[in-house]
């Protein structure tokens, strides 16, 4: 198992003195991903929930849309490759990978999908089933943080947790905002979790990736201590998204979809 | 010109109580690099410098060494398009693009450089020019942060600035993190700026990702209020980079190449 958190020795300053000191530093660990023997992407991660990760990853770029599809996964940790294989061989074109979607109303307005495969796995969430008071957002963001036990340490990864709107369910941690997300999602799909009436806390910004990963694991809220982008709140707006950010001490903004926050 | 911030009406929650106001969000804009009419990458960034982040993603991905190999680039800010025609074809193949560079001692040890494209074109820095005292360190940190007016605005963006050893040069935001280097980085190369003695001073965390601009930019010292990842500090160890973390109030930490940093 590649560890997480590694100690260095450093020199710490501090009012005009030196010391060395040892202090703990989240590692970065490289991924490549092999998809029926083809070399597909390279994720940089925090090395934990390898598999939950590489199922949310292909989930959330359209590749599958249910583990089903799957037929095994082989992770090879002292590598770093995991090698997925499908049980029908994948139609899915390197040619869109990553490309701008291209509408034909395009110059006329900005679209708000501007990839590919944003725009073929990113649902809209129709659903009211969730509603929090704003007693419910400050819970659920303080437990949170309470997990964020390498937050903590190192200073150095984004958290992420699935809750209902009492309590948190799952809590996942990444030095890329999108891979938290994404080991989420991974299990959700391989414990067929139903998304009814969940949450996605999150401790960094709303921006619009974190926002389209919020809608294709098919929540209703997400909530975050920091700002949002523009983007993201439009397509916040257009997707049935509750953005709350700017969760701190006694207040909030509800950015979108207010239906679903109330005040005690 | 596409606005970098926006006004919005948010619904703000304070102690229970509920308020229709004003809120200022950062954008974010998707940016379709051609190269030689070919679609090359999309970025998504803070609109402003295009040309510049174009000049710098280009370099720091190893399309072009200098500025003089581009012909012409022509930026359409309506569409979101930018066409950058280079005087000879580039033989830069989309193959290794993005694909991770496994050397013959994989398996045995894991490799610093993981992106062909990184190996490629990240130096090593061996000049010993600039030197900073505590007291430059936290005055740098400083004068970044006083210039980071939009985050002040926003709360949504990153910010990087090119130092010397005294004073700030150029200070550049983006909402993407390397964004706002590669900007500095184009800029750097359109206007021959010598980077002998240079500093970065970088509000986010200091990330392999982050770690390898720097080395393509070519300065000896990186400066961050935030934490560095194993990886990065990997890298700033082979790459000859000093990398100052956590500096905050009175105190930081000096990771690598120390010598380039004394206490006064």
């Amino acid at each position: 198992m590649y560890p997480v958190v590694v100690s260095r020795q450093v020199i710490s300053y501090k009012n005009g003195n030196t010391q060395n000191v040892s202090d703990e530093i989240a590692t970065e660990y490289p991924l490549t991903i092999f998809l029926n023997d083809e070399e597909f992407a390279t994720l940089v991660c925090t090395p934990e929930y390898l598999e939950d990760l590489v199922v949310g990853f292909l989930a959330s770029e359209g590749v599958i849309r249910n583990c089903d599809e799957i037929k095994d996964v082989l992770v090879d940790e002292n590598k770093g490759f995991v090698y997925v294989e499908t049980h029908s061989p994948k139609t899915f074109s390197t040619k869109f990978y990553s490309k701008r979607y291209i509408t034909s109303c395009c110059g006329k307005s900005r679209q708000s999908f501007y990839f590919f495969n944003d725009a073929k796995t990113a649902k809209k969430i129709t659903d009211k089933t969730a509603f929090l008071t704003d007693q419910d957002c400050f819970r659920l963001m303080n437990e949170m943080q309470q997990d964020a036990t390498t937050f903590q340490l190192t200073g150095g990864v984004h958290n992420a947790a699935l809750c209902d709107t009492k309590h948190i369910i799952l809590s996942r941690m990444d030095i890329g905002r999108h891979n938290a997300l994404d080991k989420i999602f991974g299990y959700c799909l391989k414990n067929s979790i139903s998304l009814q009436g969940k949450v996605i806390a999150f401790s960094g910004r709303i921006s619009s990736e974190v926002l389209l990963k919020v809608a294709k694991i098919g929540c209703e809220i997400v909530l975050s201590k920091s700002a949002p982008t523009e983007l993201a709140l439009q397509m916040a707006d257009e997707l049935g998204i509750t953005a709350v950010g700017f969760i701190r001490n006694d207040s909030f903004n509800v950015y979108t979809h207010h239906e679903r926050i109330c005040a005690t």
